[in-house]
């Protein structure tokens, strides 16, 4: 792993070079034999008498050492050319850059422009554009075919085992399938169920799917606020987030700077960048609320959509006539986009003008591609507020704006809590999964309980484990920073990894074929003291080795037959694996034989000896270990 | 806090001192108003307008600034009154202890023995001994006046609201009353659904109910081993362990100085230590499960029964018929225990001495009151071999074997995995339930996944919250080395702060009555920007203090009216606040008066001139917050 230098200070330093044992490795699907898609493939030590093991792939090109990073000149625009082939798009001059965009910024506090200008691509009118659009005309995109092999994984390979394991499962009613097509793909997006957020600006994107039938995804929040952060960390948490394993971005960054800050991080991201339009807005009148215009949103929208935006949090069902429900609640308004909407809906005495307007939200988002991330404005902030009036009130009026988006060729998915105990999380995703017609689910943990200030990745990560499992299709990560202050670049990784356990977690209980290869893979390389590989199949080989390297730091100790927990004399798993062997002579016709209930003296002597003979060459060899430890 | 100078090197230093703004306080309860119960009680920041929060305190006499700590010393030993008191018991001349209870350590690496020499007492034939004999016999012991007021907190005062708590929850089956009385306590007991670990010979114990209709308790593993670790290091890993809320603690120690740390622990520790005999037993063959016998088993059980440990990890459900099923697993047997027997098994070609010794460990045990946990030796170590018939026939051998111990007095616990996947979990526990007669389950974990080496922390805390939900009643902790190495004291505090969340989580959705109060004391500090309150309400308030201190360190942000991640003049929490104090005008017979659903367009302008009239000036404090930020 590198942290290139950074002589210039402007210019954002990224973490590049492949995980520890890994190598990109791309498949080429049969539909589309021209498309690159990246997995990760972990190389096992040799002698581990399997097959390395491919899995899923976030990272993009900064884990590809034949691929050199420029952060100044962003990543390939790939994708543009798949956009324009399928015509129906026009090049056009884009809105111009307004001081305001960037918080009327002064020259010396300036962050320093990205280098090119890519002039935006809009959808012309009677043309299909989304993805939605496409897959209702019975249309395969580049996209689903992209999507479709990135999700099988090494599954082709492995159809039998799969399906054995995902009879396994309880799905609680989805559909997932042993094998990912890109018919599959195309059907799940015509019924509203799954989306590809891929804003048709983005060029640098490897699109990927949000949907309950396929693997579980998850978000890392990023961004500045007006107290802290700059640019250049701003690109490096969304590296790092992605080289971890964050499936999508947010860049929820509300200080100066704002536009370029956005703008380098689009052109540097290979994953989907969502972001809150109304934070740029309120930015743009001085951070008072009531002074928030349709006007003013609408070009804001622009802006982004130009800038290749994949997702934007619309807190259109936070409406008039539900705010007073919130005034008896223990934390009141806590989603910082649904409370500057309530001030704004109090001061006018006004309907907000995201539901007024959301037919002309639509159209505009809909020429661009860009999905709509309903957001939940009105979730609960507690414990004691979960699943009240006010929030289940919001949750139906976004099955509402759902139909409407849907109606209009838009893509969407809907967000959901927050903070809510766990019996009552089922009863968020079965309300969510009815009132909004089966549009993905894309959750804030939800945080299990209130007491743990500075754990909130872990209250949360059980709650993100378990709507997963009903069926949640992302997981919002929560870092332990939160309710006390901005990630840095140790939290941004320690909730990136605790919601890819949530994640996966879900994935197994699902039932999701293949999913539970990974678990066997490291397990038999547990089971037979293969250490370097289990640290290698470990979501973070790095950590897994330092902890193991505190208490046993010779090289000589990776390949030892015991752990530290029990010292070399004393280790179940060597144990056992005398047991396997003494079992496998069961078998042996050549052997004693013996039935396992059997009771007979004679029977059980000669067994007896022979085991002990076994035994005690095997003990013969953990001694000598025993020995070499000493020297230490 | 401070952790004492330790100039003499085989003297112990502790942590002591309470946690941040915290007094240990004692309830006094009715039935036995000479008892002193520890609560803890968070003192809140003047101006809270709500009163200080008790909350349930493991730490015993080392938070308490009026308790000199003297570890050569050990804790005050109230509790053998208790036991004298009440009769039946003898004082006598104990076994003697010999050099191999040390692993026949050389005299230049003993660790130094205990100051004191305490005789032991024993259960006298045809008496009542054991809290459940008491139970049955319809006698209150002290213990269950004890733990009654331990378990309610300030619920007395709460009762009200508690029971409305109550409704709220899913407890599948539990009957957790609003309030425990010590005749609730005796009546569980006498059922075999609870249990008071509390061998008699434990005089320094502050007594707690492990049961499904109590609050869900966690136990700490701490313990030296052959590779690495001293006495010293594991007396402050107690100290620290239930300094942080572990509500037993289990010495796993296997190396050498076995007897000795061991005694050192149990002189220092008011909370139940646990032991697996098995481990101190296979020292004393040196290291060889083959060479292990009946009465060397037995001569250890002795010599930790006169010590005082309060339960007993007994493998006993290992037996030699099932030891076959699980040749075929992924990651075979992976408890100690339970391989060191089946190796026996195998060797002898035996049934288990334990199981069929089992009558007469009951005996023994029931003298002193030394309370079951029978081992799940054959758990599953990974998740391709959770649930299989091997656990599951052993689980059937241990509610034969927990009817047999019930039957002779004995208190039982009942211990579970392991590694299973979030759908397989309550599968567990319903099995547990039924084939133990509701004896209390005890579960490691379990994880809910393999791939996350380094964070089975989190793994594991996804499957004990949700398995502490189902019914059971205390969860094991795992450090985040587990896998890994030993865990330090760093990784003691993770692992117990996780399992604090996952139990109180368990808590919260179950319902039990009053758990959700210290929820909603967290939350409403939080929406107050009580700052210093709401980091010492939390679980850890030094991490949640330093944590805020990285992003904005001056003191004169714990009173600030906004946080960091948004920034004085965007804070969704603030805005929430004006929504509130502007709702409640509408309900103001002088003011304006509102329908919140009306469209008359004249109501709507006076609601709109009022807001901003407040507004305005409510924002002016903000500005004022601002700018004084914009000094930093």
């Amino acid at each position: 792993m590198n942290i290139r230098s950074n002589p210039d200070k402007t210019v954002p330093a990224v973490t590049t070079g492949p995980l520890p044992s890994s190598r990109k490795i791309f498949a080429s699907p049969d539909a589309a034999p021209d498309l690159r898609v990246p997995l990760r493939e972990i190389i096992l030590s040799e002698g581990a008498g399997e097959p390395n093991l491919p899995v899923y792939d976030t990272s993009g090109p900064y884990t590809d050492p034949s691929v050199t990073i420029d952060v100044n000149a962003g990543l390939a625009r790939h994708r543009k050319q798949w956009v324009l082939e399928r015509g129906g798009v026009e090049e056009y001059e884009g809105r111009q850059i307004k001081p305001e965009d960037n918080g009327s910024v002064s020259t010396d506090k300036a962050a320093r422009a990205f280098s090119a200008y890519h002039k935006p691509l809009r959808g012309l009118d009677g043309h299909k554009i989304t993805q939605l659009e496409f897959a209702r005309a019975g249309i395969v995109t580049k996209e689903m075919i992209y999507v479709a092999a990135r999700e099988n994984l090494g599954r082709k390979q492995q159809l039998e085992r799969a399906e054995a394991a995902l009879a396994d499962g309880e799905s609680f009613g989805a559909s997932v399938p042993a094998f990912i097509t890109p018919e599959f793909v195309r059907d799940e997006i015509a019924r509203g169920r799954a989306i590809i957020p891929s804003n048709i600006n983005h060029s640098e994107l490897e699109p990927m799917i949000i949907g309950r039938n396929f693997l579980t995804k998850i978000n890392a929040n990023i961004g500045n606020s007006a107290v802290t952060s700059s640019v250049e960390e701003e690109v490096e948490k969304m590296v790092w987030a992605i080289r971890w394993g964050a499936d999508t971005v947010m860049d929820l960054s509300t200080g100066r700077n704002i536009h370029t800050t956005r703008e380098w991080i689009l052109r540097n991201s290979p994953v989907p960048i969502g972001t809150v339009p109304i934070y740029q807005a309120l930015e743009k009148c001085n951070g008072d609320p009531v002074k928030l215009t349709w006007e003013l949103y609408k070009d804001t929208l622009i802006e982004q959509c130009e800038q290749g935006v994949d997702y934007f949090t619309i807190h259109a069902g936070v409406r008039l006539q539900y705010i007073h429900l919130t005034a008896s609640r223990v934390t009141g308004i806590v989603s910082r986009g649904g409370s500057i909407m309530a001030k704004w809906c109090l001061a006018h005495h006004k309907e907000s003008f995201l539901y007024t307007h959301f037919d002309e939200i639509c159209d505009l988002m809909r020429k661009y591609d860009v999905s709509f991330s309903l957001g939940d404005g009105l979730r609960p902030g507690s414990i004691a507020d979960a699943n009240d009036r006010a929030q289940f009130a919001e949750l139906e009026t976004l099955g509402e704006l759902t139909k409407i988006a849907w109606d209009k060729g838009c893509q969407v998915m809907i967000e959901g809590p927050g903070h809510v105990p766990m019996h009552k999380i089922k009863i968020n995703m079965d309300k969510q999964l009815k009132e909004c017609g089966e549009a993905p689910f894309y959750t804030l943990g939800p945080l299990t309980t209130d007491i743990a200030p500075g754990y909130d990745h872990i209250t949360s990560g059980i709650g993100a484990a378990m709507i997963g499992w009903f069926g949640c299709a992302m997981l919002c990560y929560v870092t332990p920073k939160e309710h006390l202050g901005l990630p840095d670049r140790n939290d941004v990784k320690t909730g990136v990894i605790t919601y890819k356990i949530a994640a996966h977690a879900a994935d197994l209980a699902k039932g999701h074929p293949a999913a539970q290869l990974r678990d066997d893979a490291l397990s038999r390389a547990r089971f037979e003291f293969r250490w370097t590989d289990q640290f290698n199949l470990g979501l973070d080989p790095d950590t897994a080795k330092n902890f193991h390297d505190e208490t046993l730091p010779k090289e000589a100790h990776k390949v030892a037959h015991f752990c530290s927990m029990c010292g070399p004399k004393f280790c179940s798993m060597k144990i056992t694996q005398d047991v396997r062997d003494y079992a496998a002579t069961l078998n042996d016709p050549n052997s004693v034989g013996m039935s396992m209930s059997g009771t007979a003296e004679d029977g059980m002597a000669k067994m007896s000896a022979k085991f002990k003979e076994m035994g005690e060459s095997l003990y013969l060899d953990a001694e000598k270990v025993k020995e070499s430890n000493r020297v230490l």
